[in-house]
């Protein structure tokens, strides 16, 4: 469940949405166009499948992530960004510059992904 | 303490250091020049002495920030930015920008702080 803010702060209103370990890194994900539950395990961080779970939810619930089915029995469900979630773009981007300054042997981003612009 | 990088990826990476809801806010606070414990206690969002001082612990182990005492009986600190923690204000920007288009009722950040560049 989504905090209620802690302040008017538009920085603090962003971390009581998106301020954890994972959040940034499934939006990510979904950013190079991961859909599936599978994909987003697959990843190199090795997400716990009930932390996913919960950071899909918050992510749904806060209106960055919507998710359709794609499969009825088991019930499974593709999950894509809103508008509100791809807009987080430019928060990433500034992340990657700076680890990739100042945090020795952090991978270089695909240009496509750094230069990709916000709508 | 700082954990071991999840992979090399630079979004993950910075999240390993700063991926919390409290980190951020205190280097905000830092930004805007606050510089000892009792000015970062009495910023809106309330944080509470023990994480406070597990922040500041982690962002001068991290080399975001240093300290230096301005009183020795007892001893206090005054805490300020290194390069590389001051350099995390593009992505504390992009966060407000973020918010503001976002999430109503946000409060649009000083001109200053918005405009302002890392060296």
């Amino acid at each position: 469940m989504i905090r209620d803010p802690r302040s008017g702060c538009p920085i603090a209103t962003t971390l009581d949405i998106v301020g954890d370990r994972w959040t940034l890194v499934v939006l990510r994900d979904l950013l190079v166009g991961k859909k599936r539950f599978s994909e987003f395990l697959a990843s190199p961080e090795e997400i716990a499948t009930n932390v996913l779970t919960d950071r899909l939810a918050l992510l749904e619930e806060a209106g960055l992530v919507t998710k359709t089915p794609y499969q009825l029995r088991p019930k499974r469900y593709e999950f894509s960004l809103t508008k509100k979630g791809e807009a987080l773009l430019p928060t990433l981007q500034a992340m990657c510059r700076w680890a990739n300054r100042f945090i020795p042997g952090t991978w270089t981003p695909p240009e496509s992904f750094m230069r990709r612009k916000v709508k």
